[in-house]
């Protein structure tokens, strides 16, 4: 490869996490370059051109630059097709179908799971990190959609092994961030470990070995 | 084919628009099967098992279902490839590079732009028909954050002909049921159409074929 794979931002941001255990999953080599948000890094003009709304991740290789987390994991299958887990986005064989099982559910997590658990998620774990209080009004409201949302995931976990069928695939990777900040770093666990199949489900996608070098990645200290 | 292509979901829901119109620019004959939200008819348990949320659209063809929006027209631009505009996920020869210049605005379109144009939507077109007040707290929240999206499109606008290049593509079919009705059915139009580069933008997509054709089909009456 011309240059490194380089994905921008702190790995403890949900988004970034997400384009790292893509990364893993498909035994890409990368780097992190880190974006010190607290110094505004994320709005400088040289950060406005790989990210024009001024967001993490961003993420660039030898031949093209992409924002936004699960446009980059969508890439990272088609560019990098014949490497590490070549399922993710379907297999080749099932062709338009496949990808559309699993592009259906990457949707349902955009849409429905990330909204209310990135809020739930933000006031309990974020806002402390920096000092402020919860606002426990944000968190009422959101458990109440995110219930709503669980409830069908658990039913559907009930029926298929993964959300795409009998293989892991970029479906539940999606999810691995904001459910992984749920369970380990907010009292809000029971959303998840109170539901049976999305327990079975949440136990088998989080022992994956790419998810918990995310984890090792996202406790290990900052160079200073 | 088999079977007719099936929409489900009334037209004038701008996610089932949103599907209309990749539908026609790929020029894939389908029918639209109304669901009757009214009449609870997108929670009966026929249509769960096309959409487990309750939600329109669904999608339906010879060979799969498909649910949420732009996981289907992915789908259908993916299936049937050869058909109509062939260069709405990128053309054959730009691969995975030019599928990523597309899909980082599609995301664009799903994480910031849909949020508060369908929030301001809600209040200022839909609550009106159903009988409701709109709530003007909600819609004044939602504008600031519409803003703040709208001024780096129209930024992006110019400098790039569409979303994704010099060629019409998803990422911009994405954005056309929500901008329509900002323009069309509230008085906040001016948020497009005083902006110069996105206006250019708008008066050339709002344009197209297909897209008038969609506005043709919202306005038909319903059969009774």
């Amino acid at each position: 490869m011309a240059a490194p794979v380089t994905v921008y931002g702190p790995v403890i941001s949900p988004a970034v996490a997400r384009v790292a255990a893509c990364l893993l999953e498909k035994d890409v080599p990368f780097q992190i370059e880190p974006v010190d948000m607290s110094k505004g890094e994320h709005k400088s003009p040289s950060f406005l051109k790989l990210q024009p709304f001024g967001q993490v991740p961003a993420f660039k290789d030898h031949l093209t630059t992409v924002f936004e987390s699960r446009a980059i994991c969508r890439y990272i299958c088609d560019q990098y097709a014949d490497r590490g887990n070549q399922a993710l986005l379907g297999k080749k064989e099932d062709g338009a179908v496949g990808r559309a099982a699993i592009e259906q559910w990457i949707e349902a997590e955009s849409q429905s799971f990330n909204p209310p658990s990135l809020a739930i998620i933000f006031q309990l774990a974020f806002a402390p990190m920096m000092g402020r209080t919860a606002d426990m009004s944000v968190v009422e409201q959101n458990e109440v959609k995110l219930t709503k949302v669980l409830d069908v995931y658990d039913q559907w976990l009930g029926e298929s092994q993964y959300f795409a069928g009998d293989d892991f695939s970029l479906a539940d990777l999606v999810h691995l961030p904001n459910a992984d900040f749920l369970v380990n770093r907010t009292n809000k666990a029971g959303l998840i470990t109170e539901r049976k199949n999305l327990t079975r489900w949440w136990d088998d996608v989080s022992a994956r070995p790419a998810w918990k070098k995310v984890i090792q990645m996202q406790s290990a200290p900052r160079p200073s």
